[in-house]
């Protein structure tokens, strides 16, 4: 079978099994909290729980240098990461940069591109530590991001600790990334504000560290980052906390610019566009109500955990009725 | 300017002082023991040293699969990450795995990747504990290992040490690697013992982390693994330390089938092949027998830092002269 039958999350799927089933020394395997299947694997350190994540970002796969500055690039990639910190509610504070560039790149480019980085490492106070520099015949970044849970007695946020009853909420709004990327690879022609808000939205992401850490502190215990894809990404949720979840398009807090420019595709960006990089996270509905007001952002709630065998997401239209999506989120291997 | 006029290590030169530059939040940057320039990046943890390394395999560029099964390039890519470890004088307790292969790869090539890390995982006790799955046009492989240093008391080993007067030692025995991948990629006709060992030296290493954690045992400050080759390595060491080093060709312990089966040319192997992973370090004479009576493999003295403000190491022949080599050692970027 071809890797391409099999898909991303089938294949993580099958190297989670042959990793975990191997035996290793029982002094690493019990400070492991979290391996292969969350955000990023998190364990027990000296005093306080340790986060490790990693994501790379292939050319013309991941990323595009006819959209995408060089700079934005460096940008992008290490948002991905811290990302993923945010999601678990922790602190980043390494960053460790492994590059590759064809031969003939422009030093300047790969400039830019530290530049990018540089500049979000330095808002969340975190420090390039390390990392690999080859040739390739294609750009390759690799950003492994380190950090730690705010304090030993605070927890961190998993994919796996929702359950039936749970509202399901998300910060800020949802679907301008992947109108930016839709307006930038079609080249659109949309009003210039319009145009800036998007293309920041794609290629210039804020990760929510800070209110990844407001969650844990208001009680969350379930969160995701949205980078596959509000659906794809719920999906995360479900199957590890066993359960299914209801969303209810006309709650989805579409970014205003997206409506205004995208007309009925607009729920489809929000639902399955992916990179947003908002949180989707889980709790009661008294739990919300702690976060609305604890954070700076927008909070809205979109939906609600529900008991399901199959562990399923169901979109709801304003009448209840099903909504069905052409295409649930992005994942590699699969025929677009 | 392009990279390839720049070179691996005039990029990474540049790059680290950009980093380096950028003001971050004190609190992170006080707890850095050591940024980009050394094995490893290490910092403060709440109560010992923090190791972290990155490493990443771009098939065609660091790999072939014309030569290295499947299996042997999972072993591979791990085995050169916990090698930096080992350089200083770490443990490893933690990988990330971040992998990318075509869409027509054969899900069973993924599983033999896996399997070979998993080998090498289990026999030193570190655990896979997350990473991250991407479609790409060429396999990439790229792999983060975390570790620490044994004990708060102990220290680790870093470049920059090496003072006028230490011998220059390295574990085991060299070339060997260099003459697998020669024999190899020119089809090489060898006898079938020394074959297996040859291939064996360059697709199956084995990373020196018992060996690493004794040199700090005993006394050892100052090392490197040999990855680009045992010249180019040590002229890290000599450009960290701000040292010259002398180095007699007659010392260097090569590996005996390389010297039987390839003649003359076995010196440039072990001076200039790299990929052996083995450890080249510096001590004084009595910290070098210390050594050798510590470590179960050989260890050999090769020559001996010098004072050289132009930072060089001098290869000398039997009768003391220079001995001029064709090609330093392994660098991403360059012309062959």
């Amino acid at each position: 079978m071809k890797v391409s039958e099999l898909g991303e999350f089938g294949l993580i799927d099958l190297l989670a099994k042959m990793v975990n089933g191997s035996p290793v020394s029982q002094a690493s395997r019990q400070q492991l909290i979290l391996g292969i299947g969350d955000d990023a694997a998190a364990w027990w350190g000296d005093t306080s729980i340790q986060l490790a994540t990693v994501d790379t970002f292939i050319q013309d796969v991941d990323f595009s240098l006819a959209i995408a500055s060089w700079e934005e690039l460096g940008w992008k990639a290490l948002a991905a990461s811290l990302s993923d910190i945010a999601a678990m509610g922790g602190i980043p504070k390494y960053a460790l940069v492994s590059v590759a560039f064809p031969d003939h790149t422009e030093v300047e480019h790969v400039i830019a591109v530290y530049k990018g980085m540089i500049q979000l490492a330095q808002q969340f106070g975190v420090v390039i530590a390390g990392g690999d520099t080859s040739s390739a015949p294609l750009v390759v970044i690799t950003i492994t991001v380190l950090g730690s849970a705010k304090n030993r007695d605070k927890h961190i946020l998993t994919r796996s600790g929702a359950k039936p009853g749970d509202k399901v909420a998300v910060t800020g709004y949802l679907g301008a990334a992947a109108a930016g990327l839709e307006m930038l690879s079609e080249k659109l022609q949309l009003d210039s504000e319009a145009a800036t808000q998007l293309r920041k939205a794609f290629l210039h992401p804020y990760p929510r560290i800070a209110e990844g850490q407001i969650l844990v502190e208001q009680g969350v215990k379930t969160a995701i980052d949205i980078s596959d894809g509000l659906i794809s990404d719920l999906n995360q949720i479900c199957k590890s906390s066993q359960v299914g979840a209801l969303i209810e398009i006309d709650r989805l807090p579409i970014e205003p610019m997206v409506g205004a420019n995208f007309g009925d595709k607009s729920i489809e960006l929000a639902l399955s566009g992916g990179e947003d990089y908002e949180l989707l996270f889980t709790g009661s509905a008294q739990t919300m109500d702690k976060v609305k007001m604890a954070v700076s952002c927008s909070v809205t709630v979109i939906g609600e955990i529900v008991a399901d065998e199959a562990r399923k997401v169901l979109i709801v239209d304003s009448q209840g009725n099903p909504f069905h999506l052409q295409k649930l989120g992005w994942e590699h291997f699969t025929t677009k």
